[in-house]
């Protein structure tokens, strides 16, 4: 196949496109074995066993229902560092701000950024302010990275699912994505549709006190459930398959899909995460999750077998479909 | 004074309008021990001593005599951690790209900080790539966030500084921002001005050999040499004298400058710094600094008093005139 010559917007969909942008440009140049599990978080090989990772955010619009871009940029790297079951501890955040745009703005998704950073027992300990001339930038932009101390004992990986390992997912999928987009598209639902970003604090915090056999987790983010297991799917070389009555998803939630074409397990979410472990620890982990309000529509959703790799989908009537990765993202671009 | 209402470009340059936004929005939502010395890294009590800093860079054009934005990205992050004391280990990277830019643009930025993370004896172990729609930003962006591990016996801070010590200057002043600005704006000169855009390693390492007796360093980027002293006389509650004639500066960025009425004291650098350290160590500070090529014009510009806080330049005419904080940059903007 031919490579393509510029950036595509499917480059920064979270599917194949994606992964190849990263195989191709970033691992090749920047290889090394801490980078090479393409992790939610790196592990840093230190006295102390942590975890650093970083996420930009160009949420449009930066406030919709459920949240705005500052809980979000705390949640997403504080999610990443779950993920790596590591207690995030310390965040520094990074402002590109369009020249113009309003300083009660600013300080609005600062305020955010606090209050989501004391939810999540988390400290923002530095940071840097760029801002760039009209045009230059689309109003704000995020960074935010995060370090976090892994649990004692947790070995947490994308390549860890093994067969036999259930799969739990911690509530209803595609609600970040669908509000997002309802607003954006202005959208006029009657509905209460939000956001589901989150820290997901306590419930991991629940979970790794129950137990930390845990082998492999995913907050599906960009490209949704289906992306996130494909990746560990591949990652683990296991097949994947998931139970499809089973899995939770808003019958609001699936309206709008219904609607608008979408598929909910491709849709972003920012306050769930996936979790794969064996299947002994099912009801226990399950029990730990529902504990937690946010935790309440924890589900098992289906099993990890041998090969053929990738994921696949016990249809309500029977049959049994692939779940592949796309080549960008579901269109309208949602994050 | 009323508090202004929108954002504006000062409030990224580096001076009194980016101290004032970052005290009244950031630190005071933020407000927590390890953010409060607002130095160019935090440090983290973790069992090893480790320091975590951020930062954005979104400098145009993106490639520069003497450099790139990836260069710049790696360097200033590794140089921001040296200015704690801190030996960088571990960087993260994520990008904001304008849909539409050369694939091979964007491989040969990722290049450039692959090379200047070998040069600089740092890892990329984790990352995120998102990519806005044409328009929703200026080609690329960067944002680079750090760990390092302090110095064994290092304790330095920009509140370190005591009357008596030593000012020294790693190097010739403006060289960036010059180099930067004649390639903006598109200024003919038949000249040999580059970007001193590196990684400090090899003079930070030569230094912290000699001596770990160090009270204050800060690299004078955005603002210049007279921004970061200010910064240091005031959060040291002291006064800076500088010798003017003992200032390192390239007779052609002089000769720059004088034609574009800019003061290269207030000029950015990207490759230079200033330490601040009792003046018994002076000599052996600069013979160490003096041994690495970076450092051949390394200088001791002038002394620390008790106060009046701030920054005064004795002139070559025998004169004393005070180096005030600007409210923004010199205008046009560099960095």
């Amino acid at each position: 196949m031919a490579r393509v010559k510029e950036i595509l917007l499917s480059h920064g969909g979270g599917g194949m496109a994606t992964r190849r942008l990263i195989e191709e440009v970033f691992f090749k140049n920047f290889a090394n074995p801490i980078l090479a599990p393409l992790d939610d978080s790196a592990e840093l090989p230190l006295k102390e066993r942590l975890a650093f990772t970083t996420d930009s955010y160009v949420v449009k619009p930066l406030f919709f229902p459920g949240g705005d871009i500052g809980r979000l940029a705390v949640s997403g790297t504080v999610n990443d560092l779950w993920m790596k079951g590591a207690k995030p501890l310390f965040l520094a955040s990074s402002f590109i701000i369009e020249e113009g745009i309003d300083f009660d703005l600013l300080e609005k998704v600062v305020r955010s950024m606090a209050a989501t950073a004391k939810e999540a027992g988390v400290e923002i300990v530095c940071g840097d302010t760029k801002v760039v001339e009209r045009g230059g930038a689309d109003r704000l932009f995020i960074t935010t990275s995060g370090v976090g101390r892994i649990w004692p004992g947790a070995e947490v990986s994308g390549a860890g699912a093994k067969p036999g390992d259930a799969v739990i997912c911690s509530g209803t999928l595609g609600d970040h994505g669908m509000a997002i987009l309802s607003r954006r598209e202005g959208i006029e639902i009657k509905s209460s549709l939000k956001s589901d970003c989150a820290p997901l604090t306590p419930l991991l915090e629940s979970l790794l006190k129950e137990t930390t056999q845990i082998h492999s987790m995913r907050d599906p983010t960009r490209g949704g459930l289906a992306t996130a297991l494909n990746e560990i799917a591949y990652s683990s070389k296991v097949g994947i398959f998931l139970q499809e009555e089973e899995i939770p998803v808003r019958e609001e939630v699936r309206g709008i899909c219904d609607l608008l074409g979408f598929d909910p397990l491709y849709v972003a979410n920012e306050g769930k995460f996936i979790l794969i472990l064996p299947s002994e620890l099912a009801s226990r982990a399950l029990q730990a999750l529902r504990s937690q309000p946010l935790g309440k529509d924890a589900a098992l959703i289906g099993w990890v077998a041998e090969g053929p790799e990738g994921v696949f989908l016990k249809t309500r009537i029977g049959g049994t479909r692939p779940l592949l990765m796309l080549e960008g993202e579901q269109l309208p671009r949602i994050c």
